[in-house]
């Protein structure tokens, strides 16, 4: 079996193609503050708090790990960089960002250099001056736009990822499923797995249905309200698992007892919808292409009132990643991106229909990661 | 029984305080982009995704939220704002900020007016221009600290939430501590509470370990490695429940058996840290002075060389908030502020001795929300 990691090398093939950017653009290094970013090129997943961290690569490729004093050892042995630099605390007498510009200046960044942001910023009570106020005389050139770039088509490591956090998933809906019946509550329904799960940061794999349960699914991005499961109910779940780091989506539309003839309707719409969407993926059009047909669909059909949202996203390290299957990203897609295909419908008073499976573009079209059971007759619960 | 909420009244009063800022500041209005502002003053809380939302006050404080067309019901029916604005999608054949910008010039926002951040942000794919770029004729005065500020001391409907959600995280922690027996592996234990508990948001109460199991607790901020917890292990919990997006903290350093004599020592060191600690807070005094009884306290039993951290931080709707009780945080203490009081100590090899416990600071001193044992022989499992 594959070991459910990134290899060293492949962390060390980023780091190069990072570094030719950096040197195309003749800068003397580039210090980046994005948690995912950092864990990308140098495997340490973190708990970001109001501690500033970053990374800081020189004109070399030399790294080095900036981090408060409670993340040394962890970042010594969860991360592949040269040098680990801490600071006491946050605040602290010193501000975290001065320490940080001493380091710069001892690694050549001085007057030109990549940046992902201009500081360090964080909900958890953060407050800091800006890079760009602590050295005025410094030009910045934003580079985070490679990174991203650099995550949208995956490679084989990362699929392989995905693939388990499919299979996870798959089996979290399955418990899911099995406890989805009248008189459950949602509360006690998150599934939670076995011992053999081996995640890395802090999630698990889950299935739930974050309020999305009767009439409030037809609330795409509704919040979890702890319902009780009524006869009748449409459901929308989703059950994922996070797998060093990387995620997938399964999602479906489920129904309490036998679904109305309405429920089917808008069932049967939707799955359409979603075979439409998978089958028109393919590598060398661009993701807008596959949004123009779906919108084509949408208008024969008379689905106006019930769309809320465009078809997907790509997947990986974030939930949502570039590009966007949407009528305004004319990103080519390219073998190696991965895709939700999520075409929604959302009846007010009725219920929200939704499947999302996770793809991954081929030379020629699709493969399917998720291989959960699509058809109605396999998703009616008790 | 207190409705476990905030109320109506208590939003209004935060949309006043916060517009007599913008007005003294002779401003047009606001536009904040951070969640947590948000939902602060106008209850709307959302999944932040590539698709941007703000939240726009004109000079009188009327109130404009800004969202993609998925969210518009569930903003109808979950905040408190004047009107719903939406477009479509994102990235979408014209740029949502660009939409934005049309809605500021409307709610005449045109030439200096305040901001939280110049522009949105999201690590989900969101690319776009700053709000500097998109009206470049206007002066922007940040904003974002005047909430902040608003949310250090707490109310008493803020305090009953946190009482609440103490409450939660002490049933979750019987459980973790019940099932904490030798063999058992940590993604098992993971609690989940039963059907009275209502959350607001997607998180659900919760107790666990983070992987600070055995000589992995001593990595403070350690991430879930799922491991077997063996006899001799020191073990750092960690329990909370969400509760109407209020937060608290109760941590406590458990044996999976009896403990050694260097186990008990420890133990015992960082028990009379917290006492001190706690006896310490009072209004009137600043934060730092806190700390540097702490600090006296480390030099005089040679501790040095087992800190990691700080003692403590404020809580709310974020995990931490300002102020720090920390060297370099001179905020004074008032009545109102919550602390969670968490000195640490971390031996290589042996374990970390953590408890945290969420106290607020009261006329005269602290009262402590948290109601679990702290003494040794009350944690000791299986």
């Amino acid at each position: 079996m594959t070991p459910l990691t990134i290899s060293k090398d492949e962390y060390s093939r980023r780091r190069q193609t990072f570094m030719t950017h950096i040197q195309e653009q003749k800068l003397q290094g580039a210090v980046l503050f994005n948690p995912t970013s950092i864990f990308y090129l140098v495997g340490f997943h973190f708990i970001p708090t109001e501690r500033p961290m970053a990374l800081v690569l020189d004109a070399e490729g030399k790294t080095r790990l900036f981090v408060p004093r409670l993340e040394v050892e962890h970042a010594e042995q969860a991360s592949y960089v040269d040098t680990v630099v801490s600071y006491f605390e946050y605040p602290g007498e010193k501000h975290p960002m001065q320490h940080l510009v001493d380091m710069l200046q001892q690694a050549g960044l001085q007057t030109a250099f990549g940046v992902d942001a201009d500081g360090y910023a964080s909900g958890w009570g953060y407050r800091g001056p800006r890079l760009s106020e602590l050295i005025p005389a410094a030009t910045f050139t934003f580079v985070g736009r490679y990174i991203e770039e650099m995550r949208m088509a995956k490679t084989a490591e990362e699929i392989a990822l995905i693939r388990e956090s499919c299979r996870w998933g798959n089996l979290a809906h399955v418990l899911l499923q099995k406890y989805s019946v009248a008189g459950a509550k949602e509360i006690e329904m998150i599934a939670t797995l076995g011992p053999l799960y081996k995640p890395a940061g802090s999630a698990t794999a889950f299935a739930g249905f974050r309020g999305q349960i009767g009439a409030n699914s037809a609330l795409p991005h509704a919040v979890t309200i702890n319902a009780t499961l009524q006869p009748g109910d449409t459901l929308v779940t989703g059950a994922a698992a996070d797998i060093y780091g990387y995620h997938s989506e399964l999602e479906r539309t489920m129904f309490v007892g036998e679904p109305s003839a309405e429920q089917r309707r808008f069932f049967e719409l939707m799955l359409c919808a979603q075979d439409l969407a998978i089958a028109t993926i393919k590598p060398g059009i661009p993701c807008s292409a596959v949004e123009t047909e779906m919108q084509r669909y949408y208008r024969d059909h008379n689905l106006a009132p019930y769309l809320r949202h465009h078809t997907g996203h790509n997947i990986g390290l974030m939930g949502h990643e570039l590009p966007f299957l949407d009528l305004g990203d004319n990103t080519i897609i390219e073998p190696g991106m991965l895709f939700t295909v999520e075409p929604g419908l959302y009846v007010e008073g009725l219920g929200g229909f939704r499947h999302s499976d996770t793809v991954v573009v081929t030379e020629t079209g699709t493969e399917s990661l998720t291989y959960y059971p699509r058809d109605i007759d396999s998703l009616i619960c008790g």
